[in-house]
């Protein structure tokens, strides 16, 4: 890592809310792992993280260092440190303190296409080949990365970074400090078609699997008049999207974190303070409570609740209601113990087939027997 | 919803080919749920969705409503209705009168760089920063919005529709109103690397999991010659990827709609009228029929085929050939009604097991006494 | 298949390293399936791919074709041929002699951003809106396409081919003829976040899915200061996400390919000469080693060890370490032959809850009499 900010180690103690130790006039100019590190020089040195006893193995002798509550900085030889009592917590202050962000000069750039009826705020840094839609308002201090395109008529509050690339639609509303990654799109319009008579999927859900007569019919498009809505601190990953609504806005709380590749289709509720990672899927008109944590690849079909507090396990399929606060894991998913439960079962299945068999051998000849 | 348009009741019922009912001059300027509805002002007001009791139970006295047929409009305090016999057909109409689109200005943007050998079809609105390679062609009253990219050659039927930071590359064939979502990418590279000798790959395929010694091998790249081939009336949606072919064009039929996030490989045949919801994976060279489903997240490999009218449940994972007609789920997907029986038994796998433990160890005891 | 160049069969011949046959200097101007070719004209003709008797069958007497060892050109009357020992690696060369590429012209386009301080190599081809950072350095004959951007101080080696809409942020390092495709993003941030106190991911990770009471907590930003270090002749496929470190770089080994659709997580190393096939997914901190294959819709957990030479057959979900060449499968994944054994007993398993019914009545009938 290379940063172009220095502070002392005493004013990065402070600004961690955590307790310093040594020289704490030495300057730090950016973060590293142990191995990475070299004794502190006349214009300082980078601070390592080494807040297990394993990491802390590979520090050298006149360096700086974040180490856990009870080690010792003598033992490494440190000139500094700083300690963390809850280390991931302070990776966040840290890396807060050296990141430099995105490059994008400040002022609006001459080549950028705004429409006279947009708003933009005070101290806005808009990039090249920026395309801005009428009536759209951004709030102060944007950041909007080259090539980002934003919709008529919608809304970003202060403070939002939009990287290079990204897409906002018309008619969107999204709060404070949103985050947008490249290439995400915020508002495409929803997957949902019909066919004149009933179709084999509506068919299918009603029967639960069985056909009549097959019929040959096209698809007729139902357009998104919805648009999208987004709260406080929220991010979207890079390539995720986020289809607007049919009727009503597709809706996003404050403080939820998206990540890469994740898609919310139209309709789809999510609460505030989720987590849903790479490769998410929610399908159409779902709705997601507070604080739920879908891990990478989870998916929920359509029309499904998924309570408060849920957290999903890696790659689980949800097609049914889950109550709040639940653990599932698995396709379909289930309580995770029980799904636990399940794959020990399944990998002594085998066994239990050739268990079985042997069972009934023994039986038949019991039989026979008697 | 915010509309720009109105029409009037009567107008409205007529466009829909549906039944209307009391003041038919008042003007609808929008559509929304009942309970976002208010009594009609002097300048009309939105129709409510009201397709069953359920929902008609939150709508204003005084305001207008779509109801299903039977519902009484008098017991709601209508002032007028429109009576849907199918409901979602009849909001694919609806929706479309009142969807206003993206916002596109008719002619083409001066900052737009298009190739002097390129052929743009009349009444053409062609927006900032779009560039469009030497001999494209593209149809009559196409609307493309800001920073999309077409690629040498590539021929677009009329009435196009290609969102804002779509990539369509060089040799793509597409038909008549196609619509691409923004960040789609159609034409991108195949997948397709071969090693001088036998790679680990083919050697499992052809022992089923087991392995001489291994090689060190590097992948050699096989270009990608083949274009894409996009019948009428596709849809391709936000960031989804279509990639060419080796030698021939990879292929999507007429009237199939492709979800955001779908990946559809290198000489993939995909047939009319399908749809490919988010997140679908279809491998190298295989062959999708007509009319067939696929949920989100389902994954077919390389090289199977799948037969018309498949309907594929979520997350579904086609190992196999699927027969036309076939209603499949699960990894390796099978017959959904096999699926569900499995389903039901895993879940019964921990009793299972229990069970078959103590009846080992009855059987046990009766041979000792026998 | 149309091409724009065009070679002599017996140049072909030796530029594929392989043995030709009959009229070595007819005129081949690009490839094509058997069924599509015509006899040769005066211009020349295209080259059918037959290295089946299955596929020559549809083969035009008077044409060209490439044969396997052993079939006879006579045979199909062709009047020229070239003998593929192992055919897949012949259609590398083949397809690479007919490639035109991406259509960038030579120079860079007067609309392209380009800061004072960055570095363009000799000879590059830079399409129109491009933007480069301050102190980017390029390589020679680096072919970058239209609307790329490329972030403050990232480096990229010589011959790189940066399709359109490729975003590459800052920080990031590529050496050797790099191929981006369009969309993808490499050098997205960290999905990285803390709270306050332990969270119920955490929680669950520790008790393995049992929760005491749930706290209401806010996510909170840990930055992503770590670039993107990829080496030589790798390829990253459309759309695919490759996000940067926290505090050293993702990695990317040389040799490795990256299909569409990717996502690979912060702080992800992965090694020499792999094959990441569409819309897999490696969370963070996780370490793949060389010559891995993960098929399509992989999952690998976060800080999993996959070990060399490891294939992962498709959809498979990796949960825990791998050993080094292991052939993997299923969900969680498991030996290949295990897992078929399982999928196996799974199909039976409605049968075997029949059977141990049936063997418990039995046997209580035994015991009764007994």
């Amino acid at each position: 890592m290379s940063a172009e900010v220095s502070v002392t180690v005493g004013d990065l103690a402070r600004a961690l809310d955590a307790r310093g130790w040594g020289e704490l006039d030495l300057k730090v100019t950016g973060a590293a792992e142990p191995a990475a590190t070299s004794p502190v020089g006349p214009n300082g040195g980078v601070i390592a993280l080494a807040m297990a006893p394993k990491y802390a193995e590979s520090l050298q002798p006149g360096s700086i260092a974040i180490l856990a509550d009870g080690m010792e900085p003598q033992a490494y030889g440190l000139r500094a440190a700083i300690f963390a009592p809850r280390p991931r917590l302070l990776m966040a202050g840290l890396t807060r303190a050296f990141d430099p962000g995105p490059e994008i000069a400040p002022g609006i750039h001459p080549s950028a296409v705004i429409d006279p009826s947009a708003e933009i705020g005070e101290a806005a840094a808009i990039g090249p080949f920026v395309v801005i839609g009428a009536k759209v308002r951004i709030g102060r201090n944007a950041r909007i990365g080259a090539h980002v395109s934003i919709g008529r008529g919608t809304v970003i509050g202060d403070d939002a970074l939009i990287h290079p690339g990204a897409r906002i639609a018309h008619g969107v509303t999204i709060g404070l400090r949103i985050i947008v990654q490249s290439g995400a799109v915020i508002g495409g319009d929803g997957f949902s078609f019909v066919t004149p008579e009933e179709s084999g999927i509506e068919e299918i859900r009603r029967t639960l699997g069985a056909r009549d007569a097959i019929k040959e019919q096209h698809w007729t498009r139902i357009h998104s008049l919805g648009g999208v809505e987004i709260g406080d601190d929220v991010e979207i990953g890079a390539n995720a999207t986020i289809d607007r609504g049919t009727i009503r806005a597709t809706r996003i709380g404050s403080g939820t974190k998206v990540d890469n590749l994740v898609m919310v289709a139209h309709n789809v509720v999510v609460g505030e303070d989720c987590l849903l990672c790479s490769q998410v899927g929610i399908a159409g008109s779902s709705k997601i409570g507070n604080r739920v944590v879908l891990a990478g690849k989870v998916g929920v079909s359509d029309n499904i609740e998924v309570g408060d507090d849920v957290i999903a396990g890696g790659a689980s399929k949800i097609f049914t209601r889950v109550p709040a606060g639940r653990v599932v894991l698995g396709n379909p998913a289930v309580k995770m113990e029980t799904q636990l439960e399940i794959q020990k079962a399944m990998r002594r299945l085998p066994r239990f087939a050739q268990q079985l068999a042997k069972l009934q051998e023994t039986v038949t000849r019991l039989l026979e027997k008697g």
